[in-house]
């Protein structure tokens, strides 16, 4: 080592005196899937907007195409009670009756006619305009443009009743979690400097571009609700009313996390005990003020006993006097209360291999199916764990047939790259949704109570959005965020179509050749991204290999001596983790048929599951034919060397930038591939040592290992 | 796992809605080895105290003793030049002539005369007749108790010129290093809410302390100087001023850490280019205010280019260069420039395995022998990388002949239990003291320049103390810091003589058979406590297996793919780090004879420091007889069991709480205890695991494994 280049010269940063930082203004965002050039698709001819709530919203989008009686405009969008025949709006025929909460879309003449159900589903009829004419300029260029020649009549209603991103934003910078908890797109949007932003524009820009999606619900504030969080139940209702003006100009409801013991850290009792009928009174009261400010308001999102947050468990009652609690408070007012299903011992002790955290919300609630008032939702995270790259469907969602279960998904990227990584999540939604739980149906299908064997629960997801200029740190993650939305909506759509339209929106003002190229090219950037993830970070299943606390970049055994539950048992001679009934911790026993057996198996459980399940030897031969060390070792040398291509895939637009493809929005994908890469890197490098350290097996295909 | 079980309960706490802390009042903090009942030991007869500057603070320390005429007083203070005769002080023949910076005590018909070369040195000298009192009450009963009844002369001189404390306070508490970095005993006691604090009473107190052990110099602010702090050097003179009076009462000098980057940070200056005049002509004011403030001032401490704090390295200069810069400005003032060696690389990539940290302040700083100033110290740590429980001594101590370098030890337990686990470092730091560097001198005798064939730099150490009610977390911490000065002074010391000294001072006011049933339970519990933390946590000089961040439990990898240079290189087949000449990183050749050679060879290099030189299998031999893996499993096993002998130990004093051994005193302890059993079984269990799992060789012991 010499000092010329060994250590990095650190100048002194000038001036650096730390002040306390004043809300930054907001640089004008980028728009996202709604360009003015995707306006400029349905601003093409004369316009009509009558008898929506929406109104003045949807004109404003619609703004500078020439309006005309709605009985010959060429778009029309309409709530369909406040019209009275077909002839109103120059239909012939029968007028079409749009699905509740849904809409229909008329194509008759070379005319557009949008019928809502109410006037938030006209709005989401719009927007489906908007998006069917980009998709249509997309694949079939300008033939379609204007919506299709044939006549036709096409209908769209939510399959879940309740569509809700959650917001992990602090009021107050967290001193250890920051502003966003798990958030990597800068601040909030709803709040700096410890109070609710006195501008709130960011907020009304997020409601449009949730709107034009299928969401319907926003939660405001981080489910671990801290002191200074607490308050927007009270003293701050102010602030939460403007957030819900915002967000109800585009037909989005306002939810709030509470703290399961507001009553005591909030108000004067000295108890937060469920079956205490002061606490209950507090309860009511304070929802009623709540109410009296936000008149729409959606309700409560609580995350009790679960990671230290208080809960019911301190009063010695069950989850579901917990719940009922404030269901019961609720419930006069229209409001729902929704209560995580996240609940698991956080002091596990590594020793005990008989304790497995995948179990634990099985065991917790299953037991109080039936019990709960009919305005609770149980939301119960996708897999058993938390968030990981690949886990198992959680088998909650199919186990309590007199609750409302919703599906809960991770739009921000906690341990899939963190908004630094390309992850497109869409197809790892497609499965989860998609995957017969119990045999028959699908998760969508089980939690939208489709059947009418259960009651409808819905889906959520943790939003992933803050004050960057691009929304969510990476460009390309934008994707997620309008993917969770339109899986909300239609569950049964392919997650290679969502992408499509989210290019076909986001790229609107590309010319033909060029949006070709970029269709070409950001699929083959996202389309396997979120396998290469997985390619290069934990194998088949292993979870938690992540450092412990930022949970980015790679340790393989950051958690495995931890008192988090998490581990994965690697020695000398094999890995994973035996949650079979025969020998293990019997996890696979909270399966219905027939996944209980095919996971029970190490012959028919999936490979990319067969850590999750079992512990086998290095040697053990997948279904793949290759050994569980060799796979170790391929796919997360493959993994990175399949960047490359992305990275070339990327560069081949160079000649785009600055017109089709904006500058900043290269720059910014640009800087996050090269971190990608370095962090890829980093994996591939980290868990092949630790691997044949342990194992002494030599990579057969000779590349390097440390 | 079921609900009622298995889940934390967590209720709401009331009402803890953040606000800014106010500074906490003192409590009246414990009086550490200083107790009345110490100083009654000099308040037994007549006493003098003449020609001293420290007069008013000696005579309080006497406060109720009767004053009589120095020629007859039972106990008499002086400083040498402020005595004509001996037959001023009432003593017969010629008047004894005390060592530069030193004192004498002479002891001659009953009577006790102080004589020192100096008024710090009187302090000296009274400090040690009220300890040697204490120890003689200790060992030989109340005989002894009034200094012994033969006539003699002792004399005694520190053999090191700087004996400094350096403080790691920060002025703001920082985001992620506290109010003291690397503190384990609360907030500073320089520092609250962002300024000095105006109440400075427990640093008059921490002065007193000081002065009875040997230290002379403390450096008030952390190392790492971030930007509130750095205007230590400017703005906050008054502050600084006023602590340095503090300490001045008791002969402590102060000095400051300051930024190398202060002239850009601090200044106008768009650089800190050591050759560039402008920087000179900054400095050379800023020292000039400095002194303005505190004429007696030490001078600075300086971490340059090491762990992102600014540097000469960044203008292409040396650390020569960087060091003589400050030197100069503080030289017309007779002020001290140390600039620490604690430069490496810690951007390394652990895929490579021919750099190596260990090497670092060698490869810089030899080269540069010779071309420093006068007045500049480089202070060293004792070992080549970072404070761990087991090093070997730098070889940077004896490599730079024509250089003042001083040892850095850790009185803050960073690496060695952080003050919850009892860990009296006495017998460490008498073993790298006593270190034969050159084969021929100790360490001590080599930084002290005792043979003249090198300048005299000095030793220094990272304070322990902090607001605690006890100053160090720990009680027991507190022998940590007593050691630290007397070995300071007089590094021949045995650390078990140093430990009674402690004993002795803190429980004067026990009777004689209390004190000594507490000498005996605290020689048990602390005698071998080092070699216990050793024993359960890191084994045979593996290093930094500890969590990353507060590095205090166990993380096996924890370190091993960091950027940070620390490195065990474990796998399946052995351990260890190959820094021989012939095979390795070539490391052991920065040592002179013998130890070149001893480290060199795996059969001459001692067992403690095996894995820290060689890597070997873990069927390896050792000297004592045992294979590597199962001394890895013995020693944490062994040592675990030892604390039921500790805590035994303990709890025998149990009839001696509210008496002897102050109620507070013992529950601090027994708290402690508790905790230091909690981590040791965590440590023993992981470190056990792991290497269980990794070699597959099983615990011959039979000792439950996981």
């Amino acid at each position: 080592m010499t000092p010329d280049t060994a250590v990095t010269p650190s100048r002194p940063s000038r001036k650096t005196i730390a002040t306390t930082p004043s809300p930054a203004p907001f640089a004008s965002p980028h728009p996202a899937w709604l360009p003015d050039a995707a306006l400029d698709l349905v601003r093409t001819g004369t316009v009509a907007v009558l008898g929506t709530g929406r109104a003045d919203t949807i004109r404003a989008e619609l703004d500078g195409a020439p309006v005309a009686p709605p009985d010959r405009a060429d778009l029309v969008v309409a709530v369909r009670d406040a019209v009275a025949t077909a002839a109103e709006l120059g239909l012939a025929g029968d007028l079409t009756q749009p699905p509740a909460h849904g809409y229909a879309v008329v194509r008759e003449a070379g005319r557009t006619v949008v019928l809502g159900a109410d006037d938030v589903a006209a709005l989401h009829g719009f927007w489906a305009v908007v998006r069917e004419r980009a998709v249509a300029r997309l694949r079939g260029g300008d033939a379609d443009a204007r919506g299709g020649a044939a006549d036709a009549v096409t209908t769209s209603a939510p399959l879940q009743p309740i569509r809700v991103l959650d917001h992990w934003d602090n009021v107050a910078v967290h001193p250890v979690m920051g502003q966003v908890e798990r958030g990597y797109a800068g601040g909030s949007i709803f709040y700096a400097a410890g109070e609710v932003r006195a501008d709130l524009s960011r907020v009304r820009a997020y409601a449009r571009l949730l709107a034009a999606t299928g969401v319907d619900d926003v939660c405001i504030n981080n489910v671990n609700v801290h002191a200074r969080e607490a308050q927007l139940l009270t003293d701050d209702l102010d602030g939460v009313a403007r957030i819900a003006a915002e967000l109800r100009a585009h037909g989005i409801t306002t939810h709030l996390a509470v703290s399961f013991g507001a009553p005591v850290l909030l108000g004067d009792l000295d108890t937060a005990d469920p079956l205490d009928p002061a606490v209950a009174a507090w309860w009511a009261d304070a929802v009623a003020r709540v109410y009296a400010a936000v008149p729409d308001f959606g309700g409560f999102v609580v995350k009790a006993d679960s990671e230290g947050q208080p809960g019911p468990f301190a009063y010695g009652r069950t989850h579901a006097d917990g719940a009922n609690l404030l269901a019961r408070a609720l419930a006069p007012h229209g409001g729902t209360l929704v209560w995580r299903a996240f609940v698991y011992d956080h002091h596990q002790d590594w020793r005990d291999r008989r304790t497995d955290r995948a179990r634990a919300a099985h065991d917790h609630f299953t037991p109080l199916d039936g019990e709960f008032e009919p305005n609770v939702v149980l939301q119960v995270k996708h897999g058993p764990l938390d968030f990981q790259v690949r886990e198992p469907v959680s088998p909650v969602l199919a186990a309590m047939p007199r609750t409302r279960v919703a599906l809960e998904l991770q739009v921000t990227q906690e341990y899939t790259g963190q908004q630094r990584h390309v992850c497109w999540l869409g197809p790892w939604w497609e499965e989860i949704l998609g995957f017969r739980l119990d045999g028959a149906r699908t998760v969508a299908q089980i939690v939208a109570g489709q059947d009418g064997s259960n009651p409808a629960g819905g889906v959520a997801a943790v939003s992933n959005v803050g004050a960057d200029e691009f929304w969510t740190g990476h460009p390309l993650a934008q994707a997620n965020l309008y993917a969770f939305g339109r899986l909300a909506w239609d569950p049964t759509l392919a997650a290679t179509d969502v992408l499509d339209e989210w290019i076909a929106l986001t790229f609107a003002a590309a010319d033909d050749a060029a949006l070709r190229r970029l269709r070409d090219v950001l699929h083959r950037v996202m389309d396997d991204s979120w396998r290469r993830y997985e390619g290069y970070t934990a194998p088949l299943g292993v979870c938690f290999m992540v450092n412990p606390g930022d949970h980015y970049g790679p340790a393989v055994d950051g958690y495995e001596y931890s008192p988090w539950g998490t581990y994965h048992f690697a020695d000398r001679d094999g890995i994973g983790v035996d949650r079979t009934r025969a020998s293990g911790t019997g996890y696979t026993g909270q399966y219905p048929a027939p996944w209980r057996d095919v996971y029970e198996s190490v012959e028919t459980c999936p490979d990319e599951l067969l850590l999750f399940f079992h512990h086998v030897p290095y040697g053990h031969v997948l279904h793949s034919g290759a050994t569980v060390i060799q796979h170790v070792y391929d796919s997360r040398a493959d993994a990175v060397e399949q960047l490359t291509e992305v990275e070339e895939a990327w560069s081949s637009l160079s000649d785009l930038v600055g017109g089709a493809l904006p500058a900043a929005f290269d720059a910014r994908v640009r800087e996050r591939l090269a971190e990608q890469r370095r962090s890829a890197v980093e994996w591939r490098d980290q868990v092949r040592s630790a691997f044949f350290r342990r194992s002494g097996v030599p990579d057969a295909s000779g590349r390097t290992i440390y």
